[in-house]
């Protein structure tokens, strides 16, 4: 499956997704308008939508109405596109450009993006506290806070991006290169997953299935990313290809090889779609995301 | 009242939140350990605590346990650090300085001190979500969470921080200069007052009350920063006497002249006394803060 199966399977999701995340940022002249501004420049770039799409295609597996997702999906995009402008800064991954557009920093300044990826961050537990469409449910609703906070924290996202600007330059063995991505993308992926079960009041058996679902997903596409990032071209990708190499970044082709790195992509592929097992047809959109993962080229 | 006497005061509270918040934070040796110990650094370096004693002293004014303040009073304190973080950046204040020791980018790298500051800010709303002491009231507990969301975000405290970077070298009248502290630190404060009225169970009418207590003390407190920035000794400061007025960062003094400055100071003490009127005295530490904020030498 490639990416134009991915446009067309995802499309439904990502054009209402697109209306969600624009109703709930501020407008850009709402005081203070530049960081507002500066807020939508960042988190309204388009991209790939994988986190909110997982959220509405978990939901969707489990018959969840669409405007109960609104609000986690949203949530989850928030915090990556906070975590986009601050790994781009000088003094993390120092990027000039991201999807194809001027990183936060360089379109306005340092500052300005350090707020900006601050202000994302507290945007997204306003939405999940605050949306009145949300589930109703309180005990879920305070869970997916937790679940969000515990992903992105310094147990999650943050502590993985700790991590990998730790290895630069270092030697990682496989258990600590996979150390870095569980925490670095595969927390925030576990958590999308997680909080569209969650909204739809999910049973223990089924959030533990689709669990497992997310964690080889979130592997498989850390994987695929070091793939492309050598075999990638920097238009599809909308960033220099050969960058993580080019530092010195530890990778899967670096450790196992290309070709075993690619089998271990479609072994947790394969993986991610036996734990759907026992999920009907409104599950294809998952077992769709599942394929993408390791087809995409960028 | 001087120092020693909100020392005296608030001993109590400031004991039990210190132990609280050693709680919450992850050990130094928790993976990835650098980043853990950077947090602690940062979050567990003293301070007058005054948010955190706040939403004690509003919870003793309505009789709320002390444990059910535990978790509100941690998530406003590590907002606040995680702020003080990101401010002393040097894309930002560029403070070698806070509170008498290095700042976390000068102790640590600026790349950890930008996550540091990420990594507090999850925890905190992690805790407000999490705490198995919190109310019982899951939906208390959401309105908590919103509340500080919306204050520590783009329309509150980060708002506040674009408009004073902004406001560097500018000429602000008397009603920018207020709207930027009513963002900057008023923001925050109402949200500490008001998350220890929530977890108390507090009326409609009682909240008003408190929030009316906390805009004036929240104001006054900056009036009084200002005035220390002139009147201050660094020793005492913890900082550098005269740094704001150097940097052409608008003052109270300034635009008032130092007498009208103090005599606003008082009025708006005077006005958060009035507030507290029928609270006995189980409010009396309310009432100390707000005597205590404008006598205050740091």
């Amino acid at each position: 499956m490639k990416n134009n199966t991915y446009t067309s399977l995802t499309q439904e999701h990502r054009t209402r997704f697109e209306r969600v995340l624009e109703h709930w940022l501020p407008t850009a002249s709402t005081h203070p308008a530049r960081l507002h501004d500066a807020m939508r420049y960042s988190a309204l770039a388009g991209g790939k939508r994988i986190r909110p799409v997982l959220v509405y295609a978990v939901g969707a597996a489990l018959h969840c109405p669409a405007e109960r997702l609104d609000g986690p999906a949203c949530a989850v995009e928030l915090i990556h596109a906070y975590s986009l402008v601050h790994d781009d800064l000088p003094a993390m991954d120092d990027d000039d450009l991201r999807r194809g557009r001027p990183t936060c920093h360089k379109a306005y300044d340092e500052a300005t993006a350090i707020l900006v990826g601050d202000a994302l961050q507290s945007l997204a537990f306003y939405v999940l506290a605050h949306d009145p469409q949300g589930t109703p449910d309180s005990q879920a609703r305070l869970r997916m806070i937790e679940t969000l906070a515990l992903a992105s924290g310094s147990r999650g996202m943050v502590g993985g991006q700790a991590i990998d600007l730790g290895a630069v330059g270092q030697q990682l063995d496989l258990p600590q290169l996979e150390d870095m991505h569980i925490h670095k993308t595969g927390a925030l992926i576990r958590a999308s997953v997680r909080l569209g079960a969650l909204a739809a009041g999910a049973d223990a058996a089924t959030q533990d299935k689709l669990d497992r679902y997310a964690k080889c997903i979130g592997l498989a596409f850390q994987i695929q990313d070091d793939i492309l990032d050598v075999e990638g071209d920097t238009e599809a990708l909308g960033k220099t290809q050969g960058a993580d190499a080019e530092r010195g970044k530890p990778t899967y082709p670096a450790l196992l090889g290309l070709d075993e790195a690619k089998l271990r992509a479609q072994r947790l592929t394969d993986d991610a779609l036996q734990s759907l097992e026992g999920l009907g047809p409104e599950a294809d959109t998952l077992r769709g995301i599942a394929h993408y993962i390791i087809n995409r080229d960028h």
